[in-house]
């Protein structure tokens, strides 16, 4: 099987994060930070060990600045909804948000009485600091954006958007679900506040990880409240980081895995991996151009793009031609809307969708070839 | 090493937990029900299975009332500050509640102006159906609580309670984070609304992992929103079940491996394990009764207690004692006040905590009689 549907999860793992989380299972499955005994203590280890290594590979101040949850999207709630947000203030978004920044934030327009500005592309598909600059009032509290587009892989400068959102003193919650692990990111001198991914994409880790990293104190209200182990005669939520947000029992063999994935990114390198997967990028967008009926979309620019490529085949829907690549020729793709609705209204792709092919370390070139042939008979067939 | 902290999380784990998680991690890492490929379907197949064995061995209405979270403190929280309370509304819950309820409630307090009864044991150390029933008033919206304390091992007799709120139109929470996989629960029968669990305790499944299964439809606020993978191109969460309730990508290896612990839990048999432990409780709360200087707290009808023990050593700190148990011994047990203040406040144990033992299927009467021993000579050698 041929895999390039990494944008969703990454396929297949590096073998020590399964073997990281064995070992979670088997040897260390007491409660972290919760024991009197060796056993918790070894698990709360690996776990601060985790914290540690993520503060370090972003930048974060320190590692009780780092904090754990089951994916991006509840690390992205904590930042959004969490956020004390005042009736009229503005945030600045994206068209090519993901539902996980959309969502959260249409349910504060409703509940809170905030308003969002969606900015657009440019012609080339990139959005740019001056329409952030444009779209933000004196209300704007916070600009909160995905770093690459999870449809089109188009990338915000995000040094850029940083500098502007300091000036104008906007938190910036950046979304590296799509490029943590494949872009370098340093909050500190990327001027971010609040930074949220996924630990099972490009950082290789396993499902049922995600992270919030918080540059500063912004007075975030903790989403779920309880058991922190710590301050426990206390009615409400203690004040000390990480314990304050996040309550009950992490997910230690899933954090042990993400740690894991991580090692084996950092000994591949994360410049090394993204010029890899620039390469195959490069040599697929190449082919599609000659392929006549197949139209590609994402800005034409490859420094400014992730290792997304969607595009449709003309006559055919996104989820038909999918299921082909999966059934006849065991290539996997993602079909459809990628949890983006808004980024399809911009690319004019609503009512059909479009097949996604996402690139991870491991493809090669021969394997995008073989996608190649795929898609040149498949058109060929439906002509 | 002789592990007595099953009540924090359990260990050893079967040895199928592991394998399973192995197998969802090396085999078929692809984001469950997201893609259009074999490996997007087998993980949501293994997620789908999971949710019916649940549904199945709880008595819920169908795999689409469960819901899963990264523990049981983030399903309680989305049972109880997703409810639609309104001002004024009134929750029973019990001097026995870990934080993981008491904290959510009291922010409740704080933010819309619930106010709680905290029931209190009786003489036995058992709450009885008649103080749920003295407690409520006309505003009584919902019975929030434990269904053992997870320092006591106090189990409620939820039938009694779930006809009462039966009764009054009061709905029924129940947080069975120490029962299940150790007394038999019957959402159906015993008129439970809301059950919560942690999927790592006597589930014998992997940490990041909790359950909510829903009976009806409470009109609950999803907790967290954001991706679906379905109804894509709403900005709000869409109203099918189980998607409202779960967004973003879900822990697959974790569920997985969940799904296999509770495979073996089936296997010994729920009734076996609970009478295999009440054995062990037995044979060591009438050991500690031998022991001079020693109290143990708890129901001594231990037909009414699942095998959590704590107990104290006159003259030693708690933490002192499980730490010498720990060292000395290589017994691991927990010591401290286990997150439920007000239990501790009940028993006037707030100022040192308690040494708590806990038991689980794999504990036998030889590592009973060993702690027994050790708790004898640390109390010769205070004395």
């Amino acid at each position: 099987m041929i895999y390039f549907d990494h944008a969703a999860s990454s396929y297949p793992k590096p073998e020590q994060v399964a073997f990281a989380m064995h070992e979670a299972v088997t040897s260390y499955s007491a409660n972290p930070g919760r024991g009197g005994h060796k056993l918790a203590e070894q698990a709360g280890n690996v776990i601060e060990q985790a914290r540690k290594k993520i503060a370090t590979l972003f930048h974060a101040p320190s590692k009780k600045h780092v904090w754990f949850y089951q994916n991006a999207t509840m690390a992205l709630n904590q930042a959004i909804l969490g956020f004390p947000f005042q009736e009229g203030d503005h945030v600045v978004a994206t068209m090519f948000e993901h539902n996980s920044i959309i969502r959260p934030l249409e349910k504060l327009v409703l509940e809170k009485g905030i308003s969002i500005t969606y900015v657009e592309p440019n012609e080339e598909g990139i959005i740019d600091v001056r329409q952030f600059e444009d779209a933000h009032t004196e209300k704007t509290r916070m600009v909160a954006i995905s770093h690459a587009s999870n449809v089109t892989g188009a990338v915000v400068s995000i040094k850029d958007v940083g500098k502007f959102a300091k000036k104008e003193e906007i938190v910036v919650l950046l979304d590296a679900s799509q490029t943590a692990g494949t872009i370098p990111i340093d909050m500190e001198s990327d001027g971010i506040d609040l930074l949220a991914f996924a630990g099972h994409k490009s950082l290789l880790g396993p499902q049922g990880t995600g992270v919030l990293l918080s540059k500063g104190d912004y007075n975030l209200s903790p989403l779920v409240v309880g058991g922190t182990g710590s301050q426990s005669e206390l009615l409400h939520q203690p004040q000390s980081w990480p314990n304050r947000y996040e309550a009950g029992t992490l997910n230690t063999p899933g954090i042990a895995g993400l740690a894991a994935g991580i090692d084996a990114v950092i000994e591949m390198g994360i410049e090394a991996i993204w010029e890899h997967e620039k390469e195959l990028m490069d040599h697929f967008i190449k082919g599609l151009a000659g392929i006549s009926g197949v139209t590609s979309y994402g800005p034409s620019d490859l420094s400014k793009r992730v290792a997304v490529i969607p595009f449709e085949i003309e006559g055919i829907a996104s989820h038909e031609a999918a299921m082909i690549l999966d059934e006849h020729y065991q290539i996997a793709v993602r079909a459809g809307m990628h949890c983006a609705p808004k980024t399809h209204e911009t690319l004019q792709t609503s009512e059909n969708g479009l097949v996604r092919v996402s690139f991870g370390p491991y493809n090669t070139i021969k394997e995008v070839d073989t996608l190649l042939e795929a898609i040149e008979e498949i058109r060929q067939a439906f002509l």
